[in-house]
């Protein structure tokens, strides 16, 4: 299926940095679901970059919507969305086709696409798609808020500095959905700011860990094999550029623990079964059992630097040496932030409608 | 498609931990791949419990092929394995049914399952069911390997014990494949069978982290958006009871690294494009680059523990104490070795035949 | 997907003629759905040959449910069903593996599997797979039947010799149901018997048409694009092997009708939108209207005959006369019409849980 | 996956008849594919309404293609053709609303959609939407036969006038493609054309049947369960607007015949396995013969006409008179020619590319 991902509710991306449209087709929502082009202007500009700790290269993302919609509302059939490419600047690029920048996908795309790929600016590579799938997920986001589920994410690190622990995740939720740089503690967030610029000013980059709280998801949602929640969020997640590693609940941290410390009590509160601790992150056996989802996921330090790398022509098949130029963000996982937020809505979105049926989601 | 994985190697799960089979049914594998009984057994074997450092339910794992083999080939229809569950306790488990084991799917089943799941055992949610991915796994192994693709994993860490790194890949992966405890360093791995034998004597239990490696794959294979190859292996991989987390290449690490240290500088050697380090695991853009796919993946402590729990049961609403009996795996992180190899196997003949045709594995 | 069909409803079929079993997992029937042994058993009955209209290998079909469900309810997790293979007589098709049986699958299996087929009577093309499709439509069905909506299924032509028309479907339903051969018209069906026998005694076939309608469908089911209902219909349909053609309502008649004729006229019965004619056979736009499902297939006549045929021998590449011998069918019709009463449930199923989710069906 | 056809080559459709866009993603075209605008012009040219056989609505069609296209090659990446509704006059429709149209999607839109569909010109249920089906299978076809690969479709029958039988079918591919009313027999396109003429004065319409003949195609290409190519096509197929049944080879004809009739002899010819006669259209088992593909489709007569009709108010549930007014084709079989085309192109696009790898269309 490849650029399409999800059965009930299906995303297909498009798009090149340097072409005319990028876009998503949205396959599947609710008939009737709340469209509000204001909330996906509000989570594009999340992702937009700002400042001196992103790219100089600016969009506006003024996107339109050109099926699926009447009105503020989802018609049941598929949603497209276009973002125009505004900000081109072909000639930086030129020098990519055949020199592999170290650690793109320069290379790897040759191998697959023999020559014929669009090398301008990563071409549907580029971290630029994105943007698309920001829009797909921003419609899937509300869907799901209209039905009681939040997702929120942070920076739970960026150049080595950590922010602090989720403690109140609904509260934490909230005061990260409305922050610009997505940081709980003030403190780690302007630590993590200079760091950023400070890899800007030495030709640099740095990455970080994010971290994705989900609160209101209903018990009952996965499968056993192989559609557990975990591998189907794994997937979306792990298609996002930049992105190394994926770990739930506790995660890689776990594999040092007991049995008797990772067990999740269980008690009865309010009626509800619920867990004393959330070690399993909210999924037990693929499936959820109510508790908040929480993940987190590696991104690793923008392949693009000013530093001089050692690399190969791939057509002359020669050792070159590489100082890129142009645009280039010196960290990405504060715009990456919203992009997790958006994946992880549209994998939500999809595993409900699966299970529910296809109007679930109005 | 739950308990399917795959497009054009399709991989479907089916039994339960006491039902009189679990079983694969593999579809698309090339006609005239070679078929192996023995070298199935082999993989069969190493998942199987041995000694005081796994459960005391021992499996022969005697599985039959019924369909789509003549001799020792592949016809190209569907195969399928059948393993017979012989071993069966099922008094064991009647306490389980509406009294939730924590941190199991005891609970999840019953949100999703609404008192229906088979309970025995964990049911359809068992580990029990890996050896029938494993059976799957194999038979897909066999036909990497004769293609030259070869896949191993090792413990990387059991009980907090660390194995040593990955050093001439190559003759690692033959090492481990050799070895009924997965395990390159052999000081380390009487460390993590003391560590292992303890936490059984504590009635607890430890988990740990696998580490696999993949070499010969063709470069240029999968997907930019959304099958990348590291969604794909994800996917399955997050499918496997008690598996928490993975990474590629320097994974999690590779967020506190610079661009400048993270990036792989590439060089031409022997005619061939190489990357001098692997910080991004063989894959570049969600396609391989033709350096060795490196992952590792977080096993959680084996859930069944003989310590008593705070619980609750979920038909009463009430909240309870409970002490499981009967048999157990102190860890399962040395006998998932096993099932990540066969998963790998699987994500990978799929990636291959959608991408080079369905003949290709022959 | 190949030998998967279905999203939320899934089923895998797997085996060969002369294997030790043929099989078929279901996945994704609703946990607590009515599971009932003798259902099965009955389906599997009107498919069996019988008599002089039918072939001399007559199989118990004693199948075996070995996942998926316990006592009499589906757990919701795969359902296996095996049926073994017991009257096997593999000498009697050693000659067609290289000399081509015409109008058989001999010879593109072999452009397909180069070699490697299966081609003990048919291998994995032969009509015997039907019975495992069978069996997975039985369990479909039952569970259809409890939410009202029943399937039947009647032998509309037979050797040129015609049933009367649908007059009152849910009666006509009931009483073809409880038919062995589905025939309306007694004095018709008397007729195609001893049209049958006349071309047995030739050495000779005869095909014909299946009419299948359903009762009790709700209105909304099935999608504009691409996935119609009667796309899904036609696409599992097409796959039972010597099933040539599909039609909808009036179907190929239609097309020579005018607008005014072919509309169906809509009027408020009882409170619901019902259409005075049924035309479109209940589906517009590819979602149900409420109204009868309307559906006739042709089926060839079985290409098995007795009589010397021109045909070659594709490994030596030269033209041979073929006389095959050993057992076989006249006509499959009124075998086949039970094939298409569990083709039409799966895909039902499979539709209705998709559209109103995994529960649905209990 | 809805709007998503395909595996290996995806074709995702969206668009309603009266909004900005209609569109195409077509997913999975090899690279350096050759792209030509022309030729995809030239295909919509053949749907667009000419003369008074068809409605008043001409759109020009001007489409764009706006990622996946560098120069003129395909890049391997998602191709998206957007194509503009100009000519779009809302106001004709507001009536459509709650008063159902006999035969269209409008009342079964409701049952799905509850009240948020798109019912101008009946939205995304318009025949409209095929223009942008259309421009993805030019794609799909133009690579097609760059591998040799011809498709053919002619009005075998239009208002029960018979065009004369496919003959030398090379030449017959040939000769409809260059025509624009697409009838072999110049005296029968003379008198479908006046037939057309007739039923538009009376303000009713008529249908037809199209014939289409694909050469070319590889040995081997088909599964036997579930995805014949047969199944494949007669999906895409019926999920064309009007398209009430589909047949393949002699299709409901074969089932009048008797086994020694209908089998095709078989001969060796220049070297090759060819039928003599082809009543199985080139597929056996539901995979290639090598020989032309050929199948016939049922299209009914346009529900849209001019006289008075027996309806129904689903918002008021009333009983209704409606005589629709505005634009609409007296018949759509002279302009589904070209759209059954490109539904064929698409499917054995995705056919070919599963069985010999992504690469096979460049």
């Amino acid at each position: 299926m490849r650029n399409t991902f999800g059965t009930s509710v299906a995303v297909t991306l498009f798009g090149e940095s340097h072409g005319e449209y990028i876009g998503a087709v949205i396959d599947g929502m609710a008939p009737g679901a709340k469209i509000d082009r204001a909330y996906v202007s509000n989570m594009l500009a999340q992702r937009r970059p700002e400042g001196k700790i992103s790219t100089s290269r600016v969009e506006k993302d003024e996107f339109k919507i050109v099926s699926g919609v009447i009105g503020e509302c989802a018609t049941g059939t598929p949603i497209t969305v276009l973002i125009p490419n505004e900000n081109v600047k072909s000639a930086d690029y030129s020098e990519m086709r055949t020199v592999a920048r170290p650690s793109h996908a320069d290379y790897t795309a040759e191998c697959k696409y023999h020559g014929f790929q669009d090398s301008r600016g990563g071409g549907h590579f580029s971290g630029r798609i994105t943007a698309a799938l920001v829009a797909a997920g921003a419609i899937c986001r509300l869907a799901l808020e209209n039905k009681g589920i939040y997702i929120g994410t942070h920076l739970k690190k960026c150049a080595g500095i950590s922010d602090r622990e989720l403690d109140d995740i609904v509260a934490d939720i909230k005061a990260v959905n409305e922050k610009r740089l997505a940081v709980l503690d003030d403190g780690a967030a302007k630590k993590m700011e200079e760091a950023i610029l400070l890899a800007a000013s030495e030709g640099d980059s740095v990455g970080g860990v994010l971290e994705t709280a989900v609160i209101g998801m209903p018990e009952g949602v996965g499968e056993p094999w192989f559609d557990t929640l975990e591998s189907m969020i794994a997937h979306i997640m792990l298609s996002i550029p930049a992105l190394k590693g994926i770990e739930f609940g506790r995660g890689f941290a776990i594999s040092d623990m007991k049995g008797s410390e990772a067990n999740d009590p269980m008690r009865i509160k309010d009626g509800r079964v619920v867990t004393i601790t959330n070690n399993n992150g909210g999924i037990n056996g693929g499936i959820t059992n109510g508790m908040p989802i929480i993940f987190r996921t590696a991104i690793k330090p923008t392949p693009t630097i000013f530093k001089p790398q050692e690399t190969v022509n791939f057509k002359t098949m020669t050792n070159e040496l590489i100082t890129p130029k142009g645009r280039h963000d010196p960290a990405i996982v504060h715009r990456a932030r919203v992009v997790q937020d958006a994946a992880c809505a549209i994998v939500l979105a999809d595993a409900l409608a699966q299970r529910f049926g296809t109007d679930f989601l109005k």
